[in-house]
């Protein structure tokens, strides 16, 4: 089961009743978190959930909105007793710019690990996540994120039994394991069928409409997108500024076919996002304008 | 006409309900601003209040739930289009910390000036705030702050007839200016009457009880102060952490006997500070535990 949780709605600044956007995972008992604007740590609380266990945090870019909140997070984090270390991946530069901002969260009780992303794409294992970073474009170099628990293929038992494996490795066998008896090696794959679908989810904000955005959401469970503007008439500034409108994001919808997809990161101008669902719902029928605090319970598929 | 809120009233990290502690002052059309935490651009927002016009900001110290705020609110206030500069006093350091932190807002349209405090004890003129900083007892160096609208005396027009002063400088002694006139010279002090009560607010938190903290707020109008702690055992508490009890507050305005007096900067284990407004208005009959968005507007006293 991976729970996910939109803590915030908000681009460019919080705003009373709108939080910045980010997104938290919870699987198996480990947090991942994507961006940490001013307040996130209060959405979190709001939401009841506990930053206590937050073990990795992905920064979509460098922008204030996207990481003002970590230096009060750090020290939060830190008053819940966490020892264990914290990795942060994000753009080339993270390194620097974290430890400028922990000029006010010097002393922590854990070490933070860090991850800088060189490439176009990058994936990073860190169970039972595996994290996709992809770059996108925005006014400063930025990632999107999505984030999969994958799923084993079925234990086929009687192929097992016609192999004439020993019941005693069977379960070895069905959690990864190569086993050697004797002159005969068994190997998963031998009693493994093809990995089954697992849980997907997209992350994207702050860029413009890139086909690579829909590559990695498709198909998805949840696509989780930018929706800067509403109005038509806003498209160029969303060309000049590099953001994209809740249009531009349907069309991405359209294409990558994800089972849910919630827009997010609203300019502070937008009022009412769910004012333009009707014609956003004509181009991408599985749409949402999100609100704070959305959560989905995401499990795998009955087979 | 001082127009002050507390716009928020949390000590260690922002709470949902519970904003970090912070003060706004308003006066003539100037804005200043004592401590800026994660999530005092939305308070100031949540009153209704604009950030617009923020023209200095006072920090006490360079812990993050005093400072973290800050890069949100400059960008916030740049994107309000303000070019003229703004101030920012603290203590030793302050453009060294405030420069990183600056990291994730590196371009504003306004200039920063820094006034650093070196002295344990300095005067501050910024029409019409005159700003006082003194030096507390904190783990870091730490100031508490007054801020004080002056009133000048009367004029004396009686005094001014007998003196044969022409009309025409009347307006402009009033205003003190210094006029000659051929071989007479006019000074204010030869019609204006002795300085009349002003307004004076006094700000402390994260401290100690120093006397120092009740000679400035000797006779003000408002003083708000720390209490970071209501139960009597914790006071050993606030002396490890170098925080100050609700009691040992009460104590200091027993002493200063201001006019109002408010508690702020509670701990977050601290749901209901009202618990203990009976004990303190033994000691302090004026003492309040106050509540975030408190404000008042202060006047001069009638003459």
């Amino acid at each position: 089961m991976l729970d996910i949780c939109l803590l915030g709605t908000g681009g460019m600044m919080p705003l009373p009743y709108r939080w910045l956007t980010s997104m938290m995972a919870r699987c198996e008992g480990v947090n991942l978190l994507i961006d940490c604007g001013e307040g996130t740590q209060v959405a979190i609380k709001e939401k009841g959930w506990s930053p206590k266990p937050i073990d990795v945090i992905c920064f979509t870019h460098f922008h204030a909105d996207h990481i003002s909140g970590l230096p009060g997070l750090l020290l939060t984090i830190g008053n819940c007793e966490k020892t264990t270390p914290l990795l942060i991946i994000g753009p080339k530069g993270l390194e620097r710019v974290v430890n400028a901002m922990r000029v006010i969260a010097p002393e922590l009780p854990f070490e933070i690990q860090f991850h800088e992303l060189r490439e176009n794409e990058e994936v990073i294992d860190f169970a039972p996540y595996k994290i996709e970073a992809y770059k996108v474009s925005h006014r400063v170099t930025c990632y999107g994120y999505r984030i999969s628990i994958d799923r084993k293929g079925k234990f086929d038992a009687a192929r097992a039994k016609e192999l004439d494996i020993p019941l005693k490795y069977w379960n070895k066998l069905q959690h990864g394991e190569t086993i050697t008896d004797g002159d005969i090696t068994y190997t998963p794959d031998m009693v493994m069928g093809e990995a089954r679908r697992g849980i997907k989810v997209n992350y994207c904000t702050d860029t413009r409409p890139v086909p690579i955005i829909a590559d990695y959401a498709a198909d998805c469970d949840l696509f989780i997108c930018e929706g800067m503007y509403g109005e038509d008439e806003k498209e160029e500034n969303a060309k000049e500024h590099k953001h994209m409108t809740m249009m531009e994001a349907a069309n991405l919808g359209k294409v990558a076919n994800p089972k849910r997809m919630w827009l997010t990161h609203y300019s502070p101008s937008m009022n009412k996002p769910d004012e333009y669902i009707d014609k956003l719902k004509k181009i991408c029928p599985v749409i949402e304008t999100a609100r704070d605090g959305w959560s989905v319970e995401l499990g795998y598929e009955e087979e």
